[in-house]
């Protein structure tokens, strides 16, 4: 497999470069290609602007979503921009991996989203019609990869269960993995998720890197979320509620779920 | 009152742009003080890094939550930091205006609060004992103030309902208006959300600007998202998982609400 790994991390002497490290050479010595792509190390520009775009901009008001459109259309987007495109368009398998902060991806990734996602490419894509409203989650342009997220938190596991005091991690990760990387047509298997990241000591290190590379080793057969597929029926065109009888009387992120999948 | 509106979208000339300025002219117009954190136009350093501290570091491993710790207490903190914290310190109400992206707020946003709730500031605040897990969610260096976000979106309100195929609007902003704002002790108002921005037209734009207005009229009395306090007793300490007794067998992020408050 072609494996990319998207990484957000300023320290390559953290718990997070150990993590990286011990994923590249594992999934290496397993035959998969691996390009990582450090964000801190790249000096990635997290910030969304008209440079994104080599076309002319004249003064005109600056709509990013337009923008992002034309100059995808014209390939004129920035050369960063499509060379991250052209690692997400050869890899099989994404792994998003960032210690969570502020329950979400720190600002460096949310840009590589933010600026990589451009229109054309990951949104505003298909038709639009009374059955089908362009092509998005579980269909579009990364359609047929896998996606994983890779997560360290200081926080203990209990805080984040299903009644913690932070949310429900896959509540919390919702937005990036339904609302980011379901939604350009990634299958994502669930995340693997580092807890008490300061108490973790040698034998916490040791058992967590043996349970990453067995994860590793079935990222291409693990079953994925099981989100529903917002063309196949289970939701309204184009109002895109879930339809009465599926959840009947529910509401919640996990509504969004196929249990009998 | 006073009233931060730290905002984030690179266009003046947009709906966004509109919005900040009509927010701005009405609190004034009713004698409130506003100071405004365009980001974009202050080319705000979105990345957490080193240089947010100004005591020597000596080729150290970079702990992004220690560096801030020592800086903070040091008073070492980066000039552009230090400023952020005093206008939150000063405002009784903080706004955070911005389009949603990606089911989140713009990288640039997400780079002042991972640069701005500096440990000892926003986080590691409090004594931890059996009772009192720090200073947070709902008590903190900001508890006393209230803070609402104001949210543009291309999509339809539908889409962001209970059931909507994007996931309902108040789930995907926990992270934000629980993880963030009553982290740190906000007291958080709901949100003013404009949907469907592409279709606003005139006529939708007057009556989102009499909404806004109102809205503003009673931030300082609108009933607040009513969060649980982590340290009132609802939740176990050191687990932090919400008692049994309360919303019983029930998950999803609105087990967080008290609706008896």
């Amino acid at each position: 497999m072609n494996v990319l790994i998207v990484y957000a991390h300023p320290e390559p002497r953290s718990l997070n470069g150990a993590l990286r490290s011990e994923t590249v050479s594992h999934l290496r010595s397993r035959g998969h290609h691996v390009q990582v792509s450090d964000l801190y190390a790249m000096n990635w520009n997290a910030v969304v602007s008209p440079a994104d775009s080599r076309a002319p901009q004249g003064g005109a008001r600056f709509d990013p979503s337009l923008a992002s459109r034309d100059a995808y259309e014209a390939g004129l987007q920035a050369d960063d921009i499509a060379a991250e495109q052209e690692k997400l368009r050869w890899a099989d398998v994404l792994i998003l991996q960032f210690p969570l902060w502020w329950f979400s991806m720190p600002a460096i990734m949310k840009g590589w989203v933010d600026r990589v996602y451009a229109y054309g490419f990951a949104y505003g894509v298909g038709e639009h019609s009374d059955t089908h409203w362009g092509d998005r989650y579980g269909e579009g342009t990364l359609a047929g990869k896998r996606a994983m997220l890779l997560v360290t938190t200081g926080g203990w596991a209990s805080h984040y269960a299903p009644r913690g005091v932070n949310g429900a991690i896959d509540d919390l990760l919702f937005p990036i993995q339904h609302g980011i990387l379901f939604y350009a047509g990634f299958d994502v298997v669930p995340p693997f998720v580092v807890y008490r990241t300061g108490r973790l000591g040698d034998d916490g290190y040791v058992r967590t890197v043996a349970a990453l590379r067995a994860r590793l080793d079935t990222l291409d057969v693990i079953a994925p979320v099981p989100f529903r597929k917002q063309n196949g029926g289970d939701y309204a065109i184009p109002a895109l509620t879930l339809r009465e009888d599926l959840a009947p009387g529910e509401a919640g992120l996990h509504v969004h779920l196929d249990r009998t999948a």
